[in-house]
């Protein structure tokens, strides 16, 4: 019979310090001591891409991509190492890779490639061989054997990629909270645990502000079915089960409440409302790498309209410029800046076939004498942008009116 | 014309922050400016490797060695990085390797790795391309793409062997000193910094405590004939030329003295006189990892005889476990240790051709009623075991004897 396969992935957090990595490793030699074979990937320990990125900063305000990819890929071969010891200490055969040797080969987009191939001779050899294979999670390789790295949040594809390519019966997501909940548990208490969400809505909800796992990872996923569970690294509950169908009874309409309180809104007031106008805003702020999120375009009185869109906050003072530039250029009037705004976003697939979520949305928001600035819609999602001040009242009042409280 | 090629390697106190590697980064420039090919080789920043050491010992006392390599490999990686993003903030063209991806090819001897091969295309093409070429030192793969480390100070191998295989015109070796010294100016302000030295006097100081460079690069320069420049990255006096022969028209003597108070002694009295005694000693020890440096047998009374040795500090309690058991063993008698002791060497290729040097050293000491405890002789060193509290003077007086004081 075949040995079960489970790809197993530790966070930033997981492996913050030596005790946590010990911790980590008495889980890993659990499953091992049940006669699974195991592939562990690892993140950087607590901070330390961060720090990396701080200290270069320091020395070059712009740095190299290229270099920016050697220096942050050695926090996870530092973590990968690490915790091969502490395997080794408790008498269990384990052996690290960097992305690199490991055969995860990508294309050359330096701080956010792609993975072309993974190469998983080197991985099954030593499985075969009866050791644990640590990999390092977020980088990779080209051809021409420089150092990639995958983005934020890399190493959650690193795992669900490689549980793909070997056909891994399961993929374990470890972080620092139980599962995925039905809203923040730290905003409200009352917020569940959702047993399964399917990779639609968990792809929404990553999108739209929850952190527990990278957004492209989750559609990596769902393009090849690879089943994820995510979990707490402190505890041993079951955590959420990300899948492609939720076979429970009764359908659920709303999912999940989602909170972004990191976002600032820009209006350009007075924009001429002729062909091509919206287009040479954007495709400036795309062109210097801002990724805009809502936009939202009034209808016109005397020709002319106001066009707002929000920006992650990290991006205000950037393209705020753009914007005033290219808002003389058209001839277009004021630019306002608000950064003080929340965007609250309910998520479920049965938000499809059922209609009146969105009434229902809003009349619990004007219920509560919060004013409504942007909507946008979704397949399955609804977004407001409101002011920031109400955003955890509002999110206590979706929760309960949408029937998510435990 | 051939543009001049030069190897640069800056220790672990020349990047020791983010400061130093702005400066590094303007020397290196600075050879740029005039036209100078470069290969910059570089430790890992201050004391990063033992940081690692000491992280690694907390979570495995007995570490894998092929994991410790994975781990202290970083510390380069991240040098080289920084330096190459330094070099372009200065306006320059750069670009870092790890020693895998450079290809230094090692045999698998994990963190004592001996070079095997170097394939120096990826260099040559950079330097065609117009780059300053960062390598990370101290570090290597082997055919498998296993990371392996060279043992300490193997950055400045790294240099030699690189400028070895590139057909350099010169290696410059940068560290925190000026060059090398008659002896340690901390001990005798009066030293003098030596203009040109032979690899064998350099070889034998290093091997009697100099810590400037590491000994197996100097056989390795030796070997290939490589000229090598040590000097401070601080500064821009010129440094020591490390060559074949000096040019000098008088005859040095004694070119340096060399104070190791690293070691301990061990004595085993009354050790049966009869063969093959000496050889279960040693060969114990040498089984353990530990190594021995100075052995001094008396003569033998009473078919009894002393036989004492020196070891390294780190290894003392080690090796006093060992020979206390092969002591009983061989029915010997008291073994004793002294902690308390200081070696002082003079070193000079022209003590080959000169008489009568031993006896002045000796008469040295004698006149500063320093008592000699051991004694060694080599072709072109001789050393002396003295208690601690002389060493100094002892320095002093021999500094002055042999003419070395400027």
């Amino acid at each position: 019979m075949r040995r079960k396969l489970i790809v197993q992935k530790f966070g930033g957090s997981s492996v913050a310090d030596v005790k946590r990595i010990k911790n980590v490793a008495k889980r890993v030699v659990s499953y091992a001591k049940k006669g699974c074979d195991l592939v562990v990937v690892v993140s950087a320990l607590g901070d330390t891409t961060d720090e990396l990125i701080e200290l270069a900063n320091k020395i070059n305000p712009e740095p190299s991509e290229r270099e920016m990819d050697m220096l942050l890929s050695t926090g996870e071969q530092i973590s990968v190492a690490l915790l091969a010891m502490a395997i080794h200490k408790l008498g269990f055969e384990a052996i690290s890779f960097t992305g690199a040797q490991v055969g995860i080969i990508t294309d050359s987009s330096h701080t956010r490639a792609r993975i072309l191939k993974i190469n998983t001779d080197k991985i099954k050899e030593e499985l075969n061989n009866g050791r644990i294979v640590i990999v390092a999670g977020f980088q990779g390789a080209t051809l021409n054997q420089d150092i990639t790295t995958l983005g934020r949040g890399g190493s959650d594809l690193t795992a669900v990629a490689l549980a793909k390519e070997l056909g891994a019966d399961e993929c374990e997501i470890y972080t620092d909270v139980k599962g995925i909940y039905t809203t923040d548990p730290r905003i409200e208490p009352k917020a569940r645990k959702i047993e399964e969400i399917t990779y639609d809505e968990m792809l929404e909800m990553a999108s739209l502000g929850a952190q527990v796992m990278q957004a492209r990872s989750i559609e990596v996923a769902k393009k090849f079915n690879v089943p994820i569970h995510v979990r707490s690294s402190f505890s041993k509950d079951i955590g959420t089960m990300i899948i492609k169908e939720v076979k429970i009874m009764e359908e659920v309409v709303v999912s999940g409440i989602t909170l972004n309180k990191n976002q600032a809104k820009i209006t350009i007031c007075n924009v001429p409302d002729r062909p091509g106008v919206a287009s040479m805003i954007f495709k400036e702020l795309s062109g210097s790498g801002i990724n805009v999120d809502m936009i939202v375009q009034n209808v016109s009185h005397l020709r002319q309209t106001d066009i707002s869109f929000t920006v992650n906050k990290t991006d205000v003072s950037k393209a705020t410029k753009i914007i005033r530039s290219v808002a003389r250029g058209i001839r277009a009037g004021e630019v306002l800046l608000d950064e003080d705004i929340a965007r609250i976003s309910i998520v479920g697939v049965g938000m499809k076939s059922h209609h009146g979520v969105a009434a229902t949305m809003f009349s619990v928001l004007a219920k509560n004498k919060v004013n409504i600035e942007m909507i946008s819609t979704s397949d399955i999602s609804l977004s407001c942008v409101i002011k920031k001040k109400f955003a955890e009242k509002a999110v206590k009042a979706l929760h309960k009116e949408f029937g998510l409280t435990k």
